[in-house]
């Protein structure tokens, strides 16, 4: 048993404690990891405040994991003490059904095991990455390469992989025209990843509050979606829309800006319906789509691609005595791009 | 000029009335049909009364045109006087565009020319297939192959390609699951099709009244949709949904049973608008697109394909006078599965 510190909300929407909890013993697969760095999701803000469904208290949200292998169980081949490895939204999945078994683990059909707010095959809760150390199955470790520094590497396990995934899907490359809906955690990312993919990428934002910072990461174009002569403008222009937001869109509006064949990929979610008239598919073979974060081999295929081409998030490191000060900048959209939480600052267990 | 009968109707819903209609000369690229049947579509019914937006009045429906070539002009090389040929819902696009150039005549920027209901790069208004004799481009024209009757193909030029282009492009085959939502014109098309490429088809009605029919066209399974258990019972079970119905349909019921990375592909469509949950598309990486019928190349291709597997419209031939009567049946859908005119009824133009 290791005894660590972590960050935990003791009830729906109360404002963080700091407790000490216990990772369980190293069994033959598993790898114990010392937490550098923890990205802040805005899905972490949603599970804390039980917005998405009955959850298990007290939680210690955080699936944007980056640190060091310190220690491996008997039979683990694929890390060694020392390595510098990253976990993300899963820890754990059947590993039998054909998704599982083809490297898409977030769709087991018997549910993966999310890092927090889950219950693990064993019966046990899991708790995230807010915490000086984890204990996670080897097969759902990655390993982030030298090229990526630690704290900009966290926030890739989840807005990284969840942005690349269908990007890669759907084949973007040179000659694709991809927009980005949103300019936040997993928008920045998807405009980096997608440039670096060949893409001419453009952002669609409610403003053109962050125009400099759109240009700046690479795309080539910038449009504020409250500018109704934005969707004139870019009649039939995309390729692929991916939408990194979770309002409610004018789904009609942002279908007439895809070309034939087009695809608008939704990432982000409303909780409420959405509504689209048939005819805005039919009328030129598009489509609407939904992607899930990645899979473990993709996600290790990302981290590969974000070092290759020195691709990281834009953070603000903070101490894990502001948590509750940067959700509520996280509800404002008040981070350019992603709060990371220094653990160092968590303190010892005793 | 070529003085031919028609059927037309003159003003918004009015009963049909026989006129005769002035088909234009020869042009080089022209070829000068004898149309021997006409299936009647459901679109026929909504533009001829006026249900989708303003339209052309007197207006002659029809764009499931089966007959024989009779004339053609001096530059014409791709048919010849004596062959079997088909017409559908397009006489011309503009040549020019991407997707003119790629065979996707359908998607044309500048917008495909109707068989009826249209009007020509020419200024001229078109008119369709409810009539003796049709003059039209050639490479709007496809041959139809000895192995197809003229009945049973008309219905091919609009309902099999519409059907066939969706089922071709999500590359449905040996171990593909499908699902065909409703057994009407295209459906049972669909369902036919959809057998011949090796899948194993189910058919998703209302209820169980067309079941034998469904089985004996090469259906594996029909489910009642009124049934609430069907939903439950094929959660998870598709690689392909094609939704040929154009009712008002629970979105999210129909995509939990498509299994991971499945589409539900819509070639009918409500006026409504529909509605949706992201959710029901992010966690299964799903998709909800449409098609609209199929280009020159893939309609030849679609019918050598039916020629090769025996596939023809199941039709009710009937004469010029009782089209008023088909209307109504087919609102009614009281018709197994498509009313074709047998244009010799038309009697001569003078």
């Amino acid at each position: 048993m290791t005894r660590t510190p972590a960050l935990a909300v003791p009830s729906p929407g109360a404002p963080f404690e700091r407790i000490v909890l216990d990772r369980r013993e190293l069994r033959p697969d598993d790898v114990l990891i010392d937490i550098a760095y923890a990205g802040i999701c805005h899905s972490d803000l949603h599970q804390a405040a039980e917005e998405w469904g009955s959850a298990i208290f007290p939680m210690v949200p955080g699936h944007e994991i980056a640190g060091t292998v310190t220690a491996v169980g008997s039979a683990v081949t694929s890390h060694q003490v020392g390595d510098r490895v990253g976990v993300g939204c899963m820890v754990d999945s059947c590993g039998q059904c054909e998704h599982c078994r083809s490297g898409r683990e977030q769709y087991c059909v018997q549910g993966n095991i999310p890092t927090y707010n889950g219950v693990g095959l064993d019966g046990e809760n899991t708790y995230g990455g807010y915490s000086k150390q984890v204990v996670v199955k080897e097969s759902f470790v990655c390993r982030i390469p030298d090229g990526v520094a630690l704290d900009v590497a966290a926030p890739l396990l989840c807005a990284g992989i969840t942005t690349y995934s269908p990007l890669n899907q759907w084949n973007v490359g040179p000659g694709t025209k991809v927009a980005v809906v949103g300019l936040g955690g997993l928008g920045h990312l998807a405009v980096k990843i997608a440039v670096a993919m060949g893409a001419e990428v453009t952002v669609l934002s409610q403003s053109l509050k962050k125009q400099e910072d759109g240009l700046r990461l690479g795309a080539a174009d910038y449009y504020a979606t409250s500018d109704e002569t934005t969707f004139e403008a870019l009649r039939g222009h995309f390729d692929l829309i991916l939408n990194t937001v979770s309002a409610q869109l004018p789904v009609d509006a942002y279908l007439s800006m895809l070309t034939v064949g087009g695809a608008m990929v939704n990432v982000g979610a409303p909780s409420e319906p959405l509504s689209y008239n048939a005819f805005s598919l039919i009328a030129g073979n598009k489509s609407l789509s939904g992607s899930l974060i990645g899979g473990i081999p993709e996600t290790q295929e990302m981290l590969d691609f974000c070092a290759e081409h020195g691709i990281g998030a834009d953070i603000e490191v903070i101490s894990g005595d502001r948590v509750d000060e940067a959700y509520e900048r996280v509800r404002a959209s008040d981070v350019r791009y992603r709060f990371v939480i220094d653990t160092a600052t968590l303190g010892e267990a005793d």
